[in-house]
């Protein structure tokens, strides 16, 4: 389909006038979706356009552009692509909160004055909460490792999706966040450097930084700092899913403890949900991952691996999907594209309930998965039921902030997931309607205050 | 004097409105300065007022509030600092430079559309410099060892002084500075936590890291890093005492090749200050310390001051200030308050010049200085000839962000400096007129051009 995330505009030298519908058919006729015209010079019979289009991608816009080309009358002067002009200079800016504009103002805000504000925290290290940023500031960082889809493209590749995140935070729940890249990826090295910046900040976001490695960074950075330290593709992704699971099991009249559910891929975002559903009363979580089902013989398991072992499989299955699947009530995908067939589907329980999460491309094709499962759930903005870490992170951490918390439960994960739950009223809940969208104002709020509640009862 | 940079608000209840004139004639009668008066409730006879005035410092202020309270129709119910409420939640904000209303531009800002970024980076990470906000982001880095004139009082107190920073920058410059305040103070991690988080950012401003581990921070960065790295305190104020002795010695007509210099005090600006003069052809300068004047035989000299004495002292001087003062054109003071005497100054040279630039109390009281010397300058803001960074690293980095540059040479060092002095025209030139105010808009275009020039010629 195309989107909006690929778009472009192309700069179009028309010499007949009369060429503009031929050149729009051409695009709608090559599969493009015209969204703006705009003519940027008319001089007798030539005219220059901006001609802007939603394209699929990078070989459609290429096809596009030849397809307008092709009129006779037309000739295509350049193409740019909107989303990268969007990034042009980067989508973050730090701007101060306070005047500046007299001495006076400099004479408080920064010398002399500012000494004064800095003895009173060198007195009274809390006091830094109050009178610096770090009341609202949140790192987001990453290692460049395991960013969206793209694997290991490195910090400064990472930057424009960490830039976007903070946008994010800002966007939906008024925080600070800042883009911290790092040049490396040695474990030790990413923990002390994380702990050496941590003064500036309330919070401490891990990004697409790979498994394993992300556990070992949030353990150890966990014990070591006093702000809370959150891998969100372990549990932003956990607390979505757990949220999406409880409404879907109200919907088809299931409870939570008698579910089998099978999870496919055992990764951060695998690991994290199976550890968050067993805690919440799931009895029986088959993990499936590229080896197979997850069972003690399973050969180099991790630490990570090693647990997730000890708390599931109850029933110690053996073998690989055809085996995991049958029979089961819920079906969670955070593996890869189309590694679900429709028989798969079809064998699972009566009333069942099928999260396919790999983006862009899910587990199966939800429509298909649909024919015969309850619920379906997708990352797909263009699905109904996106599960979507957005729902989570901003709430999740202004609750944080707001109480200036020093840790992370999972008593705080468990709330911000029933909070997030509950946004979908009893009346709203349908098979199409398990989880809020992103752009719903009530989310973070209500995210927000579950967690600072619960955040306050934990520590 | 009293000032803004110690102003407080007492919030007042009279009994009697009549009071008024009493509470306000008092404080004057104490030393302050009442800068405003607020009614807040009025209520039959009673009134509760906000009076806000200026004091010299806290137990002036403490003195203030007890004047007021002897009023015997007045109480003085809270008292407020008015530089801590301007900190309260920090001074910076980070905010998106892109709209975020809908799920288009949530798809161009962030994933999927914010992939393709990514790759475009991955591909060629010279791109990073477009597509992120590196092209305009600046590093404030401090171990919090040498703040102010407070000294080691650790990252948290130090981040209110790099947040002023990073407002100067964008105030002056329009550079998205950020404050990295860091929980260590061993040189090693320094430089490699630098190193890991150098990806976001087109430049790095050291900031308040002590002397001599400044010294080695720096060079090892500038080693290792493609983006400049300046250490504020050595260079920043090296440039603008420079551009002030330039236009000093035109004032007194002078040439810097004939000139003596003494300098006291050989930390990070003093040893900045020494090599800069004479690459600019000083002579002769003597460099005096704690021990005296720096010889070869000084006990226990350091690289940086051995270097220091390799260049200094030509005259193979020996003893304390009484030697390396008299008969001197030029006398810098970088090192501590009242530390030079009337008579000092006295036995300068005929048209001496005193640079006494301790903060917040010179070396010599400037009023008199100006008995005998032809031109003084100090770091306070009351006084004719403030020598303050501030002149320096905002429009110094903007040129050094518009040409993209990967490091920061002498050459532009000096070129900021000749671009400082010469905002002053030959016309305005004065004893009192050395180098412009920080709020003079002409400052930053002029060095920024001047730097942007002189880094791509020497790159």
């Amino acid at each position: 389909m195309p989107s909006a995330s690929f778009s472009v505009t192309m700069r179009v030298e028309l010499t007949d006038p009369r060429g503009v519908g031929a050149i729009t058919t051409a695009v709608g006729d090559a599969g493009g979706v015209v969204t703006a015209l705009d003519v940027v010079e008319s001089r007798g019979a030539s005219l220059v356009l901006d001609l802007t289009c939603n394209a699929v991608d990078e070989s459609h816009a290429a096809t596009l552009q030849a397809a307008v080309d092709q009129v006779s009358c037309a000739r295509v002067r350049a193409m740019s692509d909107r989303t990268l002009l969007l990034h042009l200079g980067g989508t973050l800016s730090v701007v101060p909160r306070v005047p500046l504009k007299t001495r006076d103002d400099l004479s408080m805000v920064y010398t002399p004055g500012v000494a004064r504000v800095s003895r009173a925290i060198a007195a009274d290290p809390s006091a830094a909460r109050n009178l610096t940023i770090k009341r609202n500031t949140v790192a987001v960082v990453t290692d460049g490792s395991a960013v969206l889809g793209l694997g290991n493209v490195g910090p400064a590749a990472a930057l424009p999706v960490m830039e976007g995140k903070a946008v994010l935070f800002k966007r939906f729940a008024d925080i600070d966040a800042w883009p911290v890249c790092l040049a490396t990826q040695d474990t030790d090295e990413i923990v002390r450097v994380v702990e050496c910046i941590a003064p500036v900040y309330g919070g401490i976001n891990l990004e697409d930084i790979a498994a394993p490695r992300c556990f070992e960074v949030e353990r150890r950075l966990r014990e070591s700092l006093d702000v809370p330290v959150f891998h969100d593709d372990q549990h932003g992704t956990a607390v979505v899913v757990l949220a999406a699971l409880m409404n879907s099991l109200r919907v088809v009249g299931k409870n939570m403890r008698d579910v089998r559910v099978t999870i496919l891929g055992v990764g951060a975002a695998g690991a994290a949900i199976t550890k968050l559903l067993i805690r919440e009363g799931v009895g029986d979580v088959v993990a499936v991952d590229r080896q197979g089902i997850l069972t003690v013989d399973t050969p180099g398991l991790d630490d990570v691996r090693r647990e997730v072992v000890s708390h599931t499989n109850v029933g110690g299955r053996r073998g690989g999907l055809d085996e995991a699947i049958p029979g089961a009530d819920v079906l969670i995908g955070v593996s890869g594209p189309n590694l679900v067939t429709e028989a798969h589907v079809k064998s699972l329980a009566a009333d069942s309930i099928v999260f396919a999460l790999a983006n862009p491309d899910p587990e199966i094709d939800p429509v298909i998965a649909r024919r015969h499962a309850a619920v379906v759930a997708t990352g797909r903005s263009d699905e109904p039921n996106q599960i979507n870490n957005v729902l989570v992170f901003p709430g999740l951490f202004r609750g944080l902030l707001n109480n200036g918390a020093k840790k992370i439960t999972e008593d705080v994960e468990v709330a911000a997931a029933k909070a997030l739950a509950a946004v979908v009223t009893r009346d709203e809940l349908s098979p199409a309607y398990v989880v809020p969208t992103v752009f719903n104002p009530a989310v973070v709020p209500a995210v927000a205050a579950a967690v600072e509640e619960a955040s306050r009862r934990s520590t």
